[in-house]
């Protein structure tokens, strides 16, 4: 309890600011360590090393179009007028080559993918060709080279395919699957702990009944996590109590651990002074709003995030703190995972120097309104709008139409902007 | 055969414009019937109709804050020097109301989420009172109402709170939680057959040997028809035999399938007469650069895409094709699903009146460089460029400085744009 006073039914003595929390977890939070992960999951992960390409592609000179392989000089001077005529001496497929070498006035059959035989050095494409009794009729001259994939001319044994950090794409996988790789080392995915604490929480599926309402923050969290590249460990719903919260935070299987209520300054707020005791609390108390009863600290090389139980200052917070960390464990970048829009505001955001504040906007007709509400409970606000704006700390507010940059919540378009 | 003519080793006689496809794929593809799912694998699913909330929230007037549930006539003309004094006459914990009235003089200790009781209309927050010896002393006024969720602020009970075809997001499900929905009802996911065919493919995994290759194809159309909201059925690779991929295409499970390879007209290409044979082959040849052989069909009510076995070509009339259609089934926008922006060429692009071409660019400090690659075999171009530039079939090129949107392969940052 050493670094911390306790706060319970006290409130803060004094807020962190959230750029403080923010430096504090920048230089905290580094890449997790690598695993190998099969090519054929890695679509989306992050690279933990270069990729350097082992053989070439293509391996072998390499048909391009379905024709006829031949002797790029053979064929100048044909024409529709006066096509040349080529003994065909066999086919050559994809996964089958032609065994022989071709000669003079001689062609094989190849189809997209098969190996250009030995002495062929162009592919006719079967568009410009008329086959029969086993002789070729080309009716247009080819170029050396044409038409045939040379050895490496797309990867080269050696080079650097992809760099440390590359998020991959569905191509990039299936470039390392072309490259003969089975697996590829990539940044682990952080493992995320839900610590759900309440007593008038019922799980998810049941009907809210009395005073006891349904847990919707780790329907919310867990999608969070799985957006920002984290793995939800099981978890279940805890009571109020010291003892079940402290098992919790001292469960070691976690990179980071998220408590969803029980983290402010009430009673039965036992998660603040539990972090302290196994760790450290770092914050507690941000000046900003919603969330101010936000926190951090760590747990033996966990990052504990103490986020409100109210739905709106949950998500706040999640997106304020420990979205940033989580991609940034798994090697993605730390800056907002969706869009942004730059947009004037319809009516003025009121706010307070010193406090960083979190304002849900509608985009409509290519401008931003506040969603009037208040409380930090209205998650139906986050439902309605288009995404946040943030109001830093330094403003008062911001005027009838000021140009804001809108964080979005989705990437699908708002209303009023074009396609 | 009647609706084809057999173009294999003869080429196509007349290639379909890329809008006349994408207009046929418009008129033929509707969103898939809904099914239920469990709230919290809701995220990122779209809405098949509109929610109503049968439930008010909150459904108790709910402390918004921690502190004292108290009449907020009783505290007028509290102050630092003068605070007030009321009894404490119990505890409201979230989920464990206080059983009894409150009267005049009288307070309740109450904390956040809490049922505020009968007979109190505000909650002074604990920061402003010090509790002692069963008496509170108050040094602040609160007013009615003030830091009282009222019942149904939030959601009224019979309202629309999601409406049809909306993409639910993390705080959504939170919502349909909150409302005690155990399941809600989405558009299906597409299911997505891929056949794979190719005698010289070897499977993932494997090292390229001789002339046989990786395939490729499956890594990446399976990541793609993810991250289109699509389901892959379980596959495997093909060999270039009628009797096996006739029987890969009369499998009914599947709402769409995904031809890679076979699909031209090499003497191998079994596909487009089988896809003719069993339905109806409505387009093969595209006119288009990269994928000109790329063409669709249906059978039996499932829309059949043939994919050049290239893997830019493949990736190309996916994107164009399968992809937006795909999203369609799902209930998504057929829109590209990543962003786009407008930048100015470095270098003038060559194409040709009457087909449609699409270039891969690397955006380097702002402007957009055509990738130099001849060939569509070339999945490393799609790997160093940043996204791809649309030439219409309308226009010769395009000219160095023009200003050209690139659809963005992803949605990291491309380099030269600020964050």
């Amino acid at each position: 309890m050493s670094k911390m006073r306790d706060v319970r039914m006290r409130g803060f003595a004094e807020r962190a600011d959230v750029e403080e929390v923010e430096r504090f977890l920048e230089r905290s939070v580094r890449p997790l360590p690598a695993e190998p992960v099969p090519v054929g999951e890695s679509p989306g992960r992050v690279l933990a090393a270069d990729v350097f390409a082992e053989v070439d592609i293509p391996g072998f000179p390499r048909a391009a179009m379905d024709g006829y392989a031949v002797c790029g000089e053979d064929t100048f001077g044909a024409s529709g007028y006066d096509p040349l005529s080529l003994e065909v001496i066999g086919e050559a497929l994809p996964g089958h080559g032609f065994r022989g070498k071709l000669g003079t006035g001689q062609a094989v059959r190849v189809m997209t993918g098969a190996p250009v035989p030995d002495g062929a050095d162009a592919v006719v494409m079967a568009e410009v060709c008329e086959e029969r009794d086993g002789r070729v009729e080309v009716s247009e001259p080819v170029a050396p080279r044409k038409n045939v994939g040379a050895v490496a001319e797309d990867i080269r044994r050696g080079e650097v395919v992809l760099r440390t950090g590359r998020r991959l794409r569905p191509q990039d996988a299936g470039v390392l699957a072309s490259l003969g790789m089975a697996v590829v080392s990539c940044v682990r995915r952080p493992r995320v702990q839900l610590v759900i604490t309440g007593d008038e929480l019922l799980p998810v599926g049941s009907r809210p009944e009395g005073c006891r309402i349904v847990d919707s923050n780790s329907v919310m969290l867990s999608a969070l996590v799985a957006r920002d590249g984290g793995e939800i460990l099981p978890f279940e719903i805890l009571p109020d109590r010291v003892q079940v919260i402290r098992q919790a935070l001292e469960r070691k299987e976690a990179d980071v651990v998220l408590v969803s209520g029980g983290s402010s300054v009430g009673k039965e707020d036992h998660a603040p002074p539990l972090v302290a005791e196994l760790g450290s609390l770092d914050f507690h108390g941000v000046a900003m709003r919603p969330s101010s009863p936000a926190g951090c600290g760590r747990i033996d090389g966990r990052i504990v995030f103490l986020l409100p139980g109210n739905p709106v200052s949950c998500l706040c917070a999640y997106e304020f703190f420990a979205g940033p960390s989580i991609r940034a464990l798994g090697g993605r970048s730390r800056a907002w995972p969706h869009r942004r829009v730059r947009v004037p505001l319809v009516r003025k955001i009121a706010s307070a120097i010193g406090r960083t504040d979190y304002v849900r906007v509608v985009i409509e007709d290519g401008r931003a309104a506040p969603v009037a509400i208040s409380g930090a409970s209205i998650l139906s606000s986050t439902v309605r709008a288009s995404g946040a704006v943030i109001v830093p700390r330094e403003l008062e507010g911001m005027p009838e139409g000021a140009e804001v940059e809108v964080l979005l919540y989705d990437d699908e378009l708002p209303l009023g902007e074009a396609s």
